[in-house]
């Protein structure tokens, strides 16, 4: 199997799953790779989450410089927002919560 | 039960378990309320993670309004930490990874 039709695979079975409301795969830079979500809905999200790990990962690195931001996961009324920073990929998953959707 | 013991039995009943390396009770402005840290830890943590809950806070109402964080885990290579933010104070909790410690 390819790394494309396994990203593909991979993303397919997150995204399926019933709480997922949808995921992205962005670049380095936050360029969005791939998304589940509308146009806009991919912008707000790339820009946002990828500060976000960003500020997250200096914030780990900041209490202990050996240490290094495995994932976050930020959880609101509505939804919860894990984003798992890679070297060359950062993947963003939204789901939705009990209480919220 | 008065709510100042009812918050110490809390915290005694958190920092016991096993996992958790300690915890802190910060007002709502950063200052350190309870600690089972050592001062200098009880600065660097309460400082960072103070900062960190705001920008979570609003990074969540930045993609919904209508949103409200509930807290934030952050997971790193050695630690856990999980950020709590109240309207009065800010709960934080560190534990160990199994993979860290």
């Amino acid at each position: 199997m390819s790394l494309q039709s396994e990203v593909e695979a991979t993303i397919k079975r997150i995204s399926g799953h019933p709480s997922v409301l949808g995921m992205l795969v962005l670049g380095d830079d936050g360029t969005p790779i791939k998304s589940t979500f509308e146009v806009d809905e991919t912008a707000k999200y790339s820009s946002l989450l990828t500060q976000f790990a960003a500020l997250s990962r200096s914030a780990v690195r900041d209490i202990d410089p050996t240490n290094d931001l495995s994932y976050v996961r930020v959880r609101s009324t509505n939804h919860e927002y894990i984003c798992i920073p890679d070297k060359k990929f950062h993947i963003i998953v939204v789901t939705g919560t009990s209480d919220g959707q």
